[in-house]
């Protein structure tokens, strides 16, 4: 483990402390609880967990930092792409939280730095991306304007790429539809010939990481105090369904977790508190469930939407 | 496709018939909906759903008879065992059943015959397990017996091979529960040099689709009246949440549908009507839900328990 991993591991707590603190506030009645955990073979966690707030239903902010030898399937991989050693390190920030008030959309965070024993090799990943149960297009608008502000004082490129990125990743294929409105989603960032040295891509990732709290906090806000209905809390269980299908079906930080004797509560935190299947539900033509189906496509650009 | 692959394939319509009028009739009030759906690449299937009854507060009762070429991955694999051909045509009856009261248990049977397009090469596979919210010993017992009887009048050998299989196969990895209580499956069952001919196997695959109503119409009466709490129903919706686990990350079933673009709606009328999760939630020591959770083991001989 290098100097510069031990850094990176104690940030990513430090933002994880900043983070839980301004969730508390936002909430202003939930509290975290905390769970310390070690993990069999090296490092362990701080997985943070709040239920049953005045604004977040359950949601949890986790911390860890691992290390021991690489997974014999993620070695495999490794061959591939010379990106894993023998043994690896991986520290970062997982965030998912899940809403009281349908109008507060879910949110999904996460920032992670991985190397390999003798820090030779090592790439940076992330991303933060918006699921509103109802899509309200001024927010989607503020989310990703405000984070296209995060990438661009970085690198042009980035959003677009980023954007795009989060569009393939995000999508439920057995439902033909998006999990929410996308966001940003990176993997693999490293030094190479087209990206910058590590120094700038750390800062990218700090700022990826600095952008949540304002951001989602500045929706719970504007959000919070909509009255809604039980057809709209239905709703939000219907699309929480949704939800669950993504993360158990696709989501690779997910299986991977599950696969690797991860900690399963940890893990899983992301699952929603309750969730609905009815069997082929179909909203009403011209209901707002149905239009928030409509936005729930890939390729939106919701920046371009504004200016028009 | 071969005169016998038409002969099961209509034995099946029929047995779904014969068990939606068996179900309907001990529900009391619910009807089965159904829907007919056609198969891009050839056939199609049959779902009935009732959601809503008075014993079943959501549950399918699918047939579906499909053929067309073998998906590449399928055929991948069977270049290993040597039983898939270009084309092939796949039969069978898939039920799920969620009751209303928490001491009815969820019921999840399978019946199916895969043929390679000459039909030169077939298989049968399926089984009935049962996943109490919670464990009855008498029922299980008799669930399990039951499930035994069927299975002594074709082979001795079967009920004890095909209760290790269910008990390897509907285990949680990331939770090391079982979904249930197990029951029988089996898969790839076909002639050889231990099998006996393609008609006696049909015979007992028949009679497993014969042993599904009169066993779960039992367990349907016997429980369908008792009183419960919120607590109970709580401990209901938990214990859903882990069979939408099981299903969306291990059930091969599930998976295999989903990355065949099957029909989405049928495949997952397997999800409860209502699913919920707590983080790192226990029982009491002593609880009714802990005593259940003890149950939830590989290996349990319902039967030896019995008679001791």
């Amino acid at each position: 483990m290098t100097k510069s991993a031990l850094e990176i591991s104690e940030w990513f707590r430090g933002l994880q402390d900043r983070i839980t603190t301004a969730l508390e506030k936002a909430d202003g009645y939930g509290k975290f609880r905390e769970d310390l955990w070690e993990r069999e073979g090296g490092g362990g966690g701080r997985s943070r967990i709040m239920e049953n707030g005045k604004v977040i239903e359950k949601g949890g902010v986790n911390y860890s930092a691992v290390f021991g030898n690489t997974p014999d399937f993620l070695r495999k991989q490794g061959s591939e792409d010379q990106m894993l050693e023998e043994s690896f390190f991986a520290t970062g920030v997982s965030i998912v939280i899940h809403p009281c008030n349908p109008f507060v959309p879910i949110i999904h965070m996460n920032v992670r730095y991985f190397e390999s024993g003798d820090g030779s090799s090592w790439w940076f990943g992330g991303g933060i991306d918006l699921t509103p149960h109802y899509v309200i297009p001024e927010d989607a608008v503020f989310f990703h304007q405000s984070l296209k502000t995060t990438c661009d004082r970085h690198d042009k490129q980035y959003y677009p790429k980023f954007k795009t990125w989060a569009d393939d990743y995000f999508f439920i294929r057995h439902r033909q539809e998006m999990r929410g409105i996308g966001g940003i989603f990176f993997d693999h960032l490293k030094e190479d010939h087209t990206q910058p040295d590590k120094t700038a891509i750390w800062k990218f990732v700090q700022d990826v990481g600095n952008t949540f709290a304002p951001v989602y906090t500045a929706l719970i806000e504007k959000n919070k105090e909509k009255e809604y209905t039980e057809t709209e809390k239905k709703w939000q269980r219907l699309r929480r369904g949704r939800y669950v299908e993504f993360n158990l079906v696709y989501d690779r930080g997910t299986r991977f977790g599950l696969e690797t004797n991860g900690r399963t509560e940890s893990i899983l935190m992301s699952l929603p508190p309750i969730a609905e299947w009815i069997y082929d539900y179909k909203p009403e033509t011209e209901s707002t469930e149905q239009k928030t189906l409509n936005f729930l496509k890939k390729g939106i650009d919701w920046i371009e939407k504004r200016s028009t």
